[in-house]
């Protein structure tokens, strides 16, 4: 590949740490199946900083594994998820929900971001019994698909609405790190701890090679929740070498430190287009910048720029995407930002 | 943990080699979802071994993963597996397999292999119909459970039986590398492309942190198998790390360079305890040693190592399983020797 | 219940000549499992109908059963159904096709009828591979469930897309002989065994305790479509009952008779309202009529009369399900005619 | 077919009583989807013997459909059944239960019962976790596959252990009006409502066209159990068809008086065959007998009569099952005596 690549932000291999660490550890013997001492104590940083006494951690390698297992484990078979027209679990995971028996209920949403009002709707559209499926479980990513966060208000609305509703809240936290560290941001993982039944912390988009940290707040969820990863493949033999991952990301914040960066990183390519004059699709509030620029300019960037071209917008205009990472090159950003 | 463990072949971390190519090429940028350049050429090594044109490979982290993935993206609904009794996907994998659908047929055996005669015993068992599930692919492991192998002729015969039957043959090769350096072999991985329409080459187990290569030798059944694989959540976003794995273990053959040394520390250890009367369950073939012992003689070697309790023999003796791998430390070798 | 009732076409029992028949041949042995001469005969006469010499046949007894058999059977792990979006399976199954591990992609749909374009765009939207379900069966219900009915010339149109795009095509004949009754039908089950790789032909709306006829017209999709049956629970040991409904039902086209009455006493009563000035959702061309109503209407109607209230339609006005079925009372629809 | 058929008890029709209250309301409106009078009205008849506060009613066509209804409403996914070798779920449900995700540990048995001695050893094979399934649900028929029944100190011995071990205890009834009017048994349908969380009461077996009733005495267990049943295609939208028959069926005890004449009828064919010398299978307690045969004196039965070759029993000879009904022939019943 000739061309800087700004698609996403796992287009290299991990933090230096990691794989120092992997190395210093190579050969001692541990327990496998993630009974080993570094999960152990990957998993007590993470719980640091969260005062839920309930909540219990799993590793899996990835995101759609973790939405899959979580789903299938907690729901019942006329149980469904409701989702923003845009989750992931939607449009991206090539079915993996419905695969274990479950239907998303979709609902429109223009700035990648559920509301009570909306999940309101779901439920009003699902109340002709027994013809209709139950929604019972409530999906969100934050950061959302399209980069916006949600505030802690927002999310506290949802997660009252939840409870007096009796459904399950789960957060989506694939880009976790970098809504938590946008200056958008008001939530912490400890609020995130008491507000939902479920959120997933990932790693991959954020320095590791792999790895999602599954959250369970909810203490009757986590039930027998092993057992379920095992069944769908994601039980590691060599746990550790999730664990080492999130030991290294959680020491000295290593984790949020590398998001930090990103959403820097995006924020000065965010400003630098509007000041030429160009449009966002949103604010650009995490590290995914969503751009409408004429399709001229876009071939122009393209000659030395790989990026996903999110949609069409008018006959002479799309949406791009540019995504920045942990460990996005700073001369590279420059080089872009003089291409404008 | 102070003892030394021979419970399994995957207590360390993987080959050093591993380790410095994963740190050698960790800030080129690459495709994701294992288009990248690694995974390619990985393919092309293993590729190089066989010479059925037809040959498909993909990537995915773990064995249970992969025998999942495979049932269910070439089985229809009404199909069933035939397995023996202790096949790995009837007892050790949380119900993997039934939870994509399927059923399997159980086979008893003694010798951990299945045979054509065991096979059409459950072929006769269903042909109420349509009361039954329609026994459609059948499933051995090589090595086996218990550490046995299939020959040429063996496997020949299953392969013939199964194309007159139309029935798939899938081969489960978790611990493929000590199967075909086991010094009573006689198979390739040629001969595997040619004889099974599927079969898997495990890593776990021979010095990778995780991987598992799925060959695919019937092109119609690899038809999306792709989409399947990211369906059931096994697709790496960085599928580079799993590439990377796979390259460097086939480059110079040191997968099978591993494998033997396991294989050999194996029968030192077994011959060893033959020379001072102690019985096998089996014939030692690869690196899983099955041993009848005196519950006396087991407590006093557990003191100074880790190993599993295969199952009660009679009133003073029982089964256990010492495992030898790629990484198993000689001087300890040494030591349980002396114990004897 | 006081009030007379048009909400469906389901809330008497069944036509007098299918009970004389199961007294006649109450005492008569005959084979379980729908291996009974009644079901052979019955069969025998619906194909007498079709000059597609692959087509083959299979009772149930209800409705989204026969949906969740047909897609479950025939589709692969990864392979999605394209729907309208008020579609049956869609809306009021309570999940039946996600539960057997199926997507169904929506598409919007303003006259319950899907169009080349429609599964153009559904196609256009799933083409990220291999993140996306693929589009592998199109879903059709004749008639609508707004009650409107395909052309041949659109049904043709679809069909030919979906040969040219490698889909299978299946029509949900839940109230197929209403559409093939309806005064703008043009259609015959001849043409649908040629268009089609699959159709339903469904009792439970038109005279029948229940049943739903199979006709699978791609013979490859009949192999072992009967333990498909078995397995979700769909085979009646006493097929006879089924098989003697649809004897009945065929023997001198009955089942077009009892439809085609439906079809007409609707009409005049969709005139009726047309005359004294009061819009219809859609034209009337089955048995269903969908009327806008102001609410003052609705509430002095429903005094006398029990009809669905399908949405409402503004401030004033809803949106009014009124059916009429084989047994319609004419005394009652006089009645309802003159409370207008 | 002009053989005298003993293969089972569904080769005819059903009780003339329910026929004739078919066509006495076969006119009158009703509520669809179960919620109709006969219904209504059935259900509080068969709630009269059950003293349990707890209870709910469901009725269902099938009994296949009532067990993978139950099991997949009720259990996570990774929850397993434990069930004997030849229960009917394992051997002749066409992988039903596998099919909605749940795996059956089979465990042997001679006389078609399981005890807590043998669930025990199901849950000591099933120890190893996250590796395997948990067993959470025990199923038992009664009676029995080889028509054998359980005692209310049996069956009081079971529920005392599934309730100290956390387990679900469900009795499939398809053939329970014979196990309950066996001169062996001592079990009421109230002592069932109190020693199972579920049970079934089949009618198929015995007397109607079809119909099964699903007995919830576990409240929990009861949530949302109808939308499982729409779910699976099993809700009828003339549900009065199935409300008719049990409401028939236990209006004056009419299910038991029919199971009451089958059993009695098995009971002098078994007599007689023994006052012969012949040897049974097992004591015929219900209407199912099974005999140990000379072949050349099956032959010559198989002439005027159909019966099933259960299977080999030496090599002169077979066991044979012969069933009788609420409507077995006495004048038959007498031929196949005087064929001895």
């Amino acid at each position: 590949m000739q061309k800087y690549n700004f698609l996403d932000d796992y287009s290299e291999g991990c933090h230096p740490n990691i794989l120092n660490k992997l190395i210093e550890t190579n050969l001692i013997q541990q327990n496998a199946y993630g009974f080993d001492e570094y999960s152990n104590k990957a998993k007590q940083l993470i719980k640091n900083k969260l005062s839920n006494k309930e909540s219990e951690i799993f590793f899996v390698t990835g995101g759609t594994q973790a939405n899959l297992i979580i789903i299938s484990s907690i729901l019942r078979s006329h149980e469904a998820i409701i989702s923003i027209d845009i989750g992931h679990i939607l449009g991206r995971e090539a079915g993996a929900i419905e695969a274990t028996g479950h239907k998303i209920i979709s609902v429109p949403s223009l700035n990648g971001k559920l509301d009570i009002n909306k999940i309101q709707v779901a439920l009003d559209n699902h109340n002709i019994i027994p013809h209709m499926v139950k929604p019972k479980l409530v999906y969100i990513s934050n950061a959302s698909e399209i980069g916006t966060i949600y505030t802690k208000k927002e999310l506290q609305e949802i997660s009252n609405f939840c409870k007096r509703k009796n459904l399950y809240l789960f957060i989506d936290g694939a880009r976790l790190a970098a809504a938590l560290t946008s200056t958008y941001n008001d939530l912490t993982l400890n609020d995130l701890s008491k507000l939902s039944d479920i959120f997933t912390l990932g790693a991959t988009k954020n320095g590791a090679l792999f790895g999602e940290a599954i959250i369970i707040n909810n203490s009757t969820l986590a039930e027998d929740f092993n057992i379920n990863i095992k069944q769908k493949g994601a039980l590691l033999a060599k746990g550790r070498t999730i664990g080492i991952q999130f030991l290294e990301l959680f020491r000295d914040d290593l984790y949020f430190k590398l998001a930090k960066r990103a959403n820097n990183l995006a924020l000065i390519i965010s400003n630098e287009f509007v000041k030429k004059g160009y449009k966002l699709l949103d604010t650009t509030q995490t590290n995914q910048i969503f751009l409408i620029l004429p399709n001229i300019l876009i071939e122009q960037l393209e000659k030395k720029f790989s990026f996903y071209i999110w949609k069409k917008y008018d006959e002479k205009h799309s949406i791009i995407r540019i995504v920045t990472s942990w460990i996005s090159n700073e001369d590279k950003i420059q080089e872009l930002i003089n291409s404008i």
